[in-house]
């Protein structure tokens, strides 16, 4: 028999809720781990540092790839979110994922839907500030999704730094049995924070954004030097990011990494969180200062 | 060996989150069907009868016994809500409960508790508008006793009838597996729908509280005479319960049983729901007019 394409493919692709909750109940009876990989899709590096670590460390790995219209507010990039299911497909086959989720909106929210999570304290900073529906969606499909896939183990990316906060937050408070591991940011070789919306910049574009990452390192240099005043880190960052023409800055937040309280002088542990606005992308990027 | 009250207790009772989830795990590890009966004690005839329904059709029955704060408003009688634990013991003994479950404040809601889940569109009208902190805390609650508690089936009873509409919708919105599971209202021989909330009420208050189910009771007579003007029929209950010296009226609904609708018409299913201030005591009853 002729090897074709589709033979080859070792992918499950899932659509409805109840087909992935047999499958996620016939691993648990075989008492095998589950790990999940919730993405909006159209994959990258970022992801499959995600999807790697799910696959060394569970028996079974779910990825699920699903654009939430619930985290997007009405004038933000829903309709033209980057998509390229096919593409994806290919990836997670290549790297051997077991199950790929991919439920309708209608599957997630049917007509008449009416719950959501919130979570307070931590969402009304830094993303949440200029996207005010951003974490209520986050965290209700978040758990609609460990609600589902029942996972062992869910792996989420350092770059969404405030986004992890929020779902470690929800799985204490609310007492779910899921261990969330955190794994770091990955960058382009010129450092360039990995993201799906990188694929809206033009080639310009693409070098004006290299402007947060090259920030971000300047003001860890500076740090370095014994610099702990947050106004003259602050100030250096936004003429780094200004300098560079064609940006907008939505904020620079030089905060707590878990309360997002915004510090005068980096002492202990702290957040750098950039968002920026390049051309039609908003984009984000973040370091920690360990303690120093 | 003389039998002491103590060495006849077969109720085993947990406060801790992690022991209890343990002692689910384990059962279900035995493939034993857990039915929860969430409750705030003070246990009468209501809650045993949703206790019962669990013992026969569960293979181990957990109550919890928790006095939520999150769903008691700044005003309301969190404090003076009735207490009587060891009567509460007693009771669950003697019916031959498997688990307890109380847990403190602090376990259920440590320093630094930041996620609540809301349930929109149906918690706005009759008890969720006089009481707007009420349905949050509700669900949320119930969503962590469900994660600790994982039961297969739970037992919640219609005098809360939008409590009951908040929850199924919750569990299904969320895709969570427990089945919910209604029980009728209990009354007292005379008609007062049992609640604990009824310990606070004196002799004469008391008496005046059955005005509540007896202005229900000549609803009906009147709807299955024919008369399905809701107008008439919400002013000759808002008359029957006037009459009754020392009553104070929260609403009256007559309304469409999922959507809290309000009707112009008795047409199709319909819930009067009432609720009712009597001395001390905010008072709910209910009862459904079926499609006639």
């Amino acid at each position: 028999m002729i090897e074709t394409k589709n033979s080859t493919r070792r992918v499950t692709v899932i659509s409805s809720i109840s087909e992935m909750k047999e499958i996620s109940q016939s691993f648990q009876k075989q008492n095998l781990t589950i790990g999940l990989v919730p993405t909006m899709g159209c994959l990258h590096e970022g992801h499959l540092s995600l999807i790697k670590k799910s696959l060394e460390s569970c028996d079974k790995t779910v990825v699920s790839i699903f654009v939430n219209p619930t985290q997007f507010g009405p004038k933000e990039d829903l309709e033209s979110y980057p998509r390229q299911f096919e593409n994806d497909i290919e990836k997670l086959d290549e790297i051997g994922v077991d199950i790929l989720f991919h439920p309708s909106k209608e599957e997630m929210y049917p007509t008449g839907y009416k719950t959501f999570v919130e979570v307070k304290n931590i969402t009304e900073q830094l993303c949440g500030k200029s996207r005010p529906d951003l974490f209520q969606g986050v965290a209700t499909v978040v758990l609609k999704l460990f609600n589902i896939v029942q996972p062992y183990n869910a792996f989420f990316g350092e770059k969404d730094w405030q986004q992890l906060a929020v779902i470690e937050t929800l799985v204490k408070d609310i007492n779910l049995d899921v261990a969330i591991i955190r794994v770091p940011l990955v960058r382009e070789n010129d450092g360039l924070a990995m993201s799906s919306r990188n694929r809206y910049l033009s080639v310009q574009e693409r070098q004006t954004a290299l402007s947060l990452s090259r920030s971000l390192q300047k003001a860890q240099d500076h740090i370095r030097q014994g610099i702990t005043s947050v106004k003259i880190i602050s100030n250096l960052i936004q003429q780094n990011i200004l300098e560079t023409e064609g940006t907008k800055i939505d904020y620079i937040s030089i905060c707590d990494p878990l309360s997002f309280k915004e510090k005068e002088q980096i002492r202990g542990r702290t957040l750098i969180a950039l968002a920026v606005k390049v051309g039609p992308s908003r984009l984000i990027d973040n370091c920690i200062i360990e303690e120093i």
